[in-house]
């Protein structure tokens, strides 16, 4: 399966000590430069609206399958936790549009410079919440 | 960007047409079968985990870039919904895992049969809500 970049996060944190544990620690602005030709995908977008991202993780060791949560004393398996060391290293954060111009500025992700974005989907806290209600 | 297959969507709906328009609006269970040599980053999955599903639409149509949502009267960006069409197909359900044993049974997905799985995270739903309170 071959992922297509369609476009890449920008205003992004430059080394990995410099980012939070989770995007929604921080107060940080982030660009997303989406690709010309997929500029049709993003139309409807609106401050304020919610949307997942979801971006590669450029420099991820792939081949790592248990990790140590910064909150645990043990290994565990990558598949239970949120680490970016996975042998598909894909990242996905909830983010806020802030912005909309030529380019998009959102808040909420933990993303280093540069990282390839794969998609990006809508987000509704309701769908969200009515699933989790589900589960209880 | 190139994905690896870490396992496959097993009792998904058959076609299209079967499946639900989102995964909590019915009680179906799912296997997840993961390939042994990935067994080793599953060790820690309990019954009543949440976890973050991410699998690929094989049948999508990669060159979608508008589409038009059933709750919808005109087309929107692919990229403001929710559509497995989109130029990487990957889809993301949050599922429960109700049994563990050498499968993994889960509840809560809207996958065809034979979907490649790409990656499982651990879900927390108070992380989620923090986040999400912060958007308010």
């Amino acid at each position: 399966m071959e992922l297509t970049e369609i476009g890449v996060i920008r205003d992004g944190y430059k080394t990995v000590e410099q980012a939070p544990r989770q995007g929604f620690l921080q107060d940080k602005l982030f660009t997303l430069e989406i690709k010309s030709e997929y500029k049709l995908a993003t139309l409807e977008f609106e401050v304020g609206d919610l949307i997942q991202v979801v971006y590669f993780a450029t420099g991820a060791d792939r081949t790592m399958l248990r990790n140590r949560p910064h909150n645990r004393n043990e290994d565990r398996g990558v598949f239970s936790t949120r680490s970016p060391h996975r042998p598909n290293p894909i990242n996905i954060c909830i983010a806020r549009i802030e912005e909309v111009n030529d380019k998009i500025i959102v808040s909420g992700l933990d993303a280093l410079d540069y990282s390839p974005i794969i998609d990006i989907k809508g987000y509704s806290k309701r769908l969200h919440d009515g699933l989790i209600e589900k589960y209880k």
